[in-house]
């Protein structure tokens, strides 16, 4: 990994994303400056990171000295002034309430270096709302990572409609050099890219098993040994490219037809989510998971993501 | 990889489906006679074998001496009978014109041995349309790979009504002793399983390039650097599960009505697949591309797909 191009980040919020956060920029050897107003949940962020880096150790992505420096890096602090002093970057994780957003952005704009960029990792809100009236504005953007931001490169990018050029470019950078994948939007639309994207691919799941046409088995193995072994290396656009030897345009042209049949034919409607569905959801994946913890299976996740970054890093898309 | 439980195979019909299954069974042991009338064609898919194995080779994949076993497995036939004679096993893969496919449905039917199982590899059609009427209807199903089926494990199987019990389970089994991965679908739906989520996604994709949310890139890059990696692990359901600290059920009541909101949002008119529309689209993906040719990054996909399913197998899901 390249030197981080700013380096000092404050990390305000320590919930599952947060965390995530200080993995990304303590890793990349940021100083690191932790927030959180309840010392408690602070902690346990903390905790959970070292949990985090001796699980990593055992699988040997990192060695005992390295711990310790990269836990060297990062303080904790419930003074948000203590926590953004010389903060170049920093990344706000609050709960997703725009009241609640708005109000940290306040203090941050208020306390924080004028320089710094304010990004939030709000998975719903538009940004230019959050930001709206701040002195600050212009440095304000959406930063938007995908569950767990230490394993997952993507970032949703969003700058508000006054956000200044020089800080898109600014927080570009630095993202790629603490080794995530900034991709920009233009404008606020519900769920952004991938949350709309994911949220197709759960309404078509949960009616397939709704309806009967399958098990949750079935259904959840026909991406993981089918259409996600392509999607680990192409996104949509390039996996309709390689799917005709004549590429995308001999695809659409030859399956555009079948392709609107089928779209025309899935059911729009957004699934209940009331409790016997979820239970009857829920009740299908604890059989197939067969007692295995939520995190057993998280850190097998994380560990074979890691490799298959590693396949693509030696072996990168021609 | 173990025995295959059947020894003798016909693949009738040799485009790029077809091509695929002959490098599936002779891989897994099995004689493999190939039925094309047409020879160009058949000679053609042969030739393509012998490269793609020789590509296997150099990316140390298989051995030379294997490759000379693999190919001595394979026979060629411009005549059905001879195609059928002791195949215990046939795949069809003519192309997908319902006339067509009964009317090679009913050949198979009429000449080949009376226990052997008859497989289309059908990407829409249904199987019960296809095996209407035939005396041999029992013993037809619907095998569905996904491209290539050499690399990606998942094929989709639907029995008839009438199909006989027996005969799902030999399939199922030998499905499974050549290397893949049968998935039993209830009954017949428009685009099966895959076909519809990933229709699903391509609406979506489609519609966020042609709104101008972002570009081409950016949205690929959101799957291939976000969504895929963990598809590639886990199907829709297993990703959910992994994404709170309480699995599914936590997740579905946190953000079940957020899902709502966002699939509420979701455009579900079909794109419109008109000239233009592909030539806006697929101008982007040359764009991403920057003159890599179709073979060559087909090419990669098998190769990294194949180290995926290394890792997987090493590091198999706890």
């Amino acid at each position: 990994m390249t030197e981080p191009s700013l380096k000092i980040v404050a990390v305000a919020g320590t919930g599952v994303i947060g965390r995530g956060w200080i993995q990304v920029f303590s890793r990349a050897g940021c100083k690191t400056r932790v927030y959180d107003p309840d010392i408690n949940m602070a902690n346990a962020a903390l905790n959970w990171v070292e949990k985090d880096l001796k699980l990593d150790e055992a699988d040997g992505f990192i060695k005992t000295d390295e711990i310790k420096s990269r836990l060297a890096l990062i303080s904790v602090h419930t003074d948000l002034e203590e926590a953004l002093d010389g903060a170049e970057y920093i990344q706000e994780n609050g709960p997703e309430q725009l009241e609640i957003k708005q109000s940290i952005f306040t203090q941050i704009d208020q306390i924080s270096n004028p320089s710094a960029i304010i990004a939030s990792s709000a998975s719903g809100l538009d940004i230019n709302l959050i930001a709206a009236g701040l002195q600050g504005v212009s440095r304000c953007i959406l930063a938007h990572p995908f569950n767990p931001p230490h394993v997952i490169p993507a970032v949703e990018v969003l700058p508000t409609v006054k956000t200044s050029p020089e800080v898109i470019e600014r927080a570009t950078v630095f993202l790629k050099s603490v080794g995530q994948m900034p991709l920009l939007m233009n404008f606020h639309v519900d769920g952004f890219l991938g949350n709309r994207i994911q949220a197709a691919v759960v309404r078509e799941a949960i009616h397939l098993v709704e309806r009967g046409v399958a098990g949750v088995e079935a259904v959840d193995a026909v991406i993981s040994q089918g259409l996600g072994l392509r999607w680990a290396l192409f996104g949509n656009f390039g996996v309709n490219n390689t799917n005709a030897d004549g590429g995308i345009r001999e695809y659409y042209k030859k399956f555009g037809s079948a392709y609107k049949e089928s779209m025309n034919d899935l059911d729009s409607t957004a699934p209940s989510f009331d409790p016997e569905m979820i239970d009857r959801i829920a009740a299908g994946v604890e059989a197939m998971e067969d007692g295995t913890s939520v995190a057993e299976l998280s850190r097998w996740r994380d560990r074979l993501i890691r490799k298959i970054r590693r396949l693509k890093k030696d072996d990168p898309h021609p």
